[in-house]
């Protein structure tokens, strides 16, 4: 096992009728904002119960946040709840409504710089506005870490930033707000929670069996709930446990102390800040490709996958490689999201922005620090 | 899966030489206590890390925490801080130093009352003086909760208090730390940390498939580790990850949105303030008992854990029950520790009196709150 640092502060409330708990956590000596999308909170249910719990709070709220949520939308953001004296951000929706609460919370405080730096160069922040999420769709894992993802469409750029101060003081996490979720998104919260704890149990083997356990059972949990989901989209149970997969899939308990990949994540989020594709389609597309690429850097750990997570043993390392990709195609395109970029219409031909990109960046990624550009060209060519 | 809400702002540093990191979170305006036992953190090298990390810094020690601390030696530990004007608190050892340290964390804020309160009565506390934590025996998960131990020799009870102001500020842990450790203690800390798991995953199903396979994953890592550390007992990777295991074991994780069972250590403390026996021992001549005597009550659980951590399966239910209980104290022997009363000398006559006592609190215990001391007298009739 590697040496690793651990915390995470932010308090859950998970369950049913879980948003009154606002009350126990705001004060109403604070002025807040809620930050969402562009309605779908009216559609769960969240909306009337955030109103209904802090009734006599001083709350204004900012809508429009975008799925992949925009800069430019939340520097206006930044604006209003400077203007407005905010000292509290309440998230209300998916990962983007939050990601975005995180980067108006950091930008904020960030004084007089352009606050695109802490995007763009990963400049440092010292602080940030408070801030807590009603969680209305799993997916990101944002409920529980301390990153977010901004895109600027202006550069068609998407960047991620960490940081302890953007943790989210609290999340509340109501199962039933997820029943009215299209089922395009229900999908791709699943394969997003999956692939994130792809990116920190395919890397290398440092002999850390609890975290690749760990890991094992949020798959084989998202691999069993996600059909019931799909048949069955008011099962309590079942959006539950997908709902708590996705907050413990990225949460820092199952990286502990061993190696991270995120060159899937690097490479989709071009694909999607290029194309538009949903972030859970583009990684969808990578990770097949990815894995063909680097399957003797990655051999241990996925034919320990296909062994563990789909009870494959009795064949030669290079044949559990080959089934631990097509099972997890297969999975991804049993519950309904494409795997091919030619799927979405994208050819090969125009990703060669993203290569020439990521040439200029000179970014390496994955957890040899291995791929550049000119990998990130062969792997877009075996998701073609 | 259950309503819950969750949190744990407990800050790890793992791995080793990572003792060197109290000079990041002490600062030396503090004034330090260190708490400790009767020198094994001199004999494992914890003394001389931490000395030499906080060179310079404004602190004092006491020394002589027991096995199942005592509250007679927690109150002269509450004197010295106070006369000393202590206001951080480093607790150095096992999860006996740290309860000490919890313990006398609160009853330093507890103000005119009697701080046995605390224990015998469940008397709510407002504040603690901080802590933090050096781990040097992986057992208890004390280092990553907010719960305490504690014996009171004169009268012969030990109890257990829980508030969130005692989580340790950090906890240390250095697998090295534990190379030195007497075999019995290793074992100990490995059955404690076991049945931690069981008393939260061996109850009845409400559906929460990914805290089982969470459950089952420190399980099953326990029984692959253990026996390599016995083997040999500087395997720093073994040594790792069962320090890892116990604090996942308690921290709050595996027991969210389930119930939660902890009659074993209920009846488990009764034998060790009793007879003196270790902690460890008691849990694992009670839970066989326990089992047989609720194996209707958690048959579904008992045909899971054998097969899931077993591997067995096509028997009947009551067969499969009867493995899980034989497989479970097989595991326990074969590691090295008893799990009969006769095997410590104790007679079941002399188990009289605490049933007597248990009669006379009135406690009714487990996750049907069903067991009374009629049930109790009748399990450690099954222990005998």
């Amino acid at each position: 096992m590697l040496n690793f640092t651990f915390q995470n502060p932010t308090k859950i409330f998970f369950g049913k009728g879980s948003i009154e708990n606002l009350k126990a956590v705001l004060s109403k000596d604070q002025k807040i904002m809620m930050v969402t999308g562009k309605g779908s909170i009216k559609k769960n249910g969240g909306y009337d119960q955030i109103v209904k719990a802090l009734e006599g709070y001083d709350m204004i709220e900012f809508w429009g946040i975008e799925p992949n949520p925009r800069y430019e939308m939340c520097i206006k953001a930044v604006e209003k709840a400077k203007s407005e004296k905010v000292d509290f951000l309440l998230a209300a929706g998916g990962g983007s409504a939050l990601d975005a609460t995180k980067f108006i919370a950091a930008a904020m405080k960030w004084g007089s710089g352009d606050p695109w730096d802490i995007l763009s160069k990963g400049a440092k922040i010292e602080s940030a506005v408070p801030l807590g999420c009603v969680l209305t769709l799993p997916a990101t894992g944002s409920e529980m870490n301390a990153g977010a993802v901004i895109t600027r469409e202006s550069t068609k750029e998407k960047f991620a930033f960490i940081s302890e101060h953007i943790y989210p003081k609290f999340s509340i996490l109501d199962p039933e707000t997820t029943f009215t979720l299209p089922e395009r998104q229900t999908i791709n919260g699943i394969v997003d929670a999956y692939v994130h704890v792809l990116e920190q149990y395919i890397t290398y083997n440092v002999n850390a069996p609890l975290q690749d356990r760990q890991a094992e059972a949020i798959l084989m949990t998202l691999i069993e709930e996600g059909p019931k989901v799909k048949a069955d989209p008011i099962n309590y149970d079942a959006r539950a446990n997908i709902m708590w997969c996705a907050a413990q899939a990225l949460n820092g308990t199952i990286n502990c102390g061993v190696p991270q990949d995120w060159a899937t994540h690097m490479i989709g989020h071009e694909l999607t800040a290029f194309f538009g594709i949903d972030h859970a389609q583009s990684l969808a597309i990578v990770l097949p490709g990815l894995w063909q690429h680097q399957r003797e850097q990655k051999k241990e750990k996925l034919v320990h996958y296909a062994h563990r997570v789909w009870g494959i043993s009795d064949l030669s390392p290079e044949e559990m490689v080959d089934v631990a990709i097509r099972k997890t195609v297969t999975f991804f395109e049993s519950i309904g999201i494409r795997t091919r970029l030619k799927d979405y219409g994208i050819k090969l031909s125009d990703c060669r922005a993203i290569v020439e990109r990521i040439e200029k960046r000179g970014s390496k990624m994955g957890e040899h620090r291995s791929i550049g550009a000119r990998e990130v060209g062969e792997i877009l060519a075996l998701c073609e």
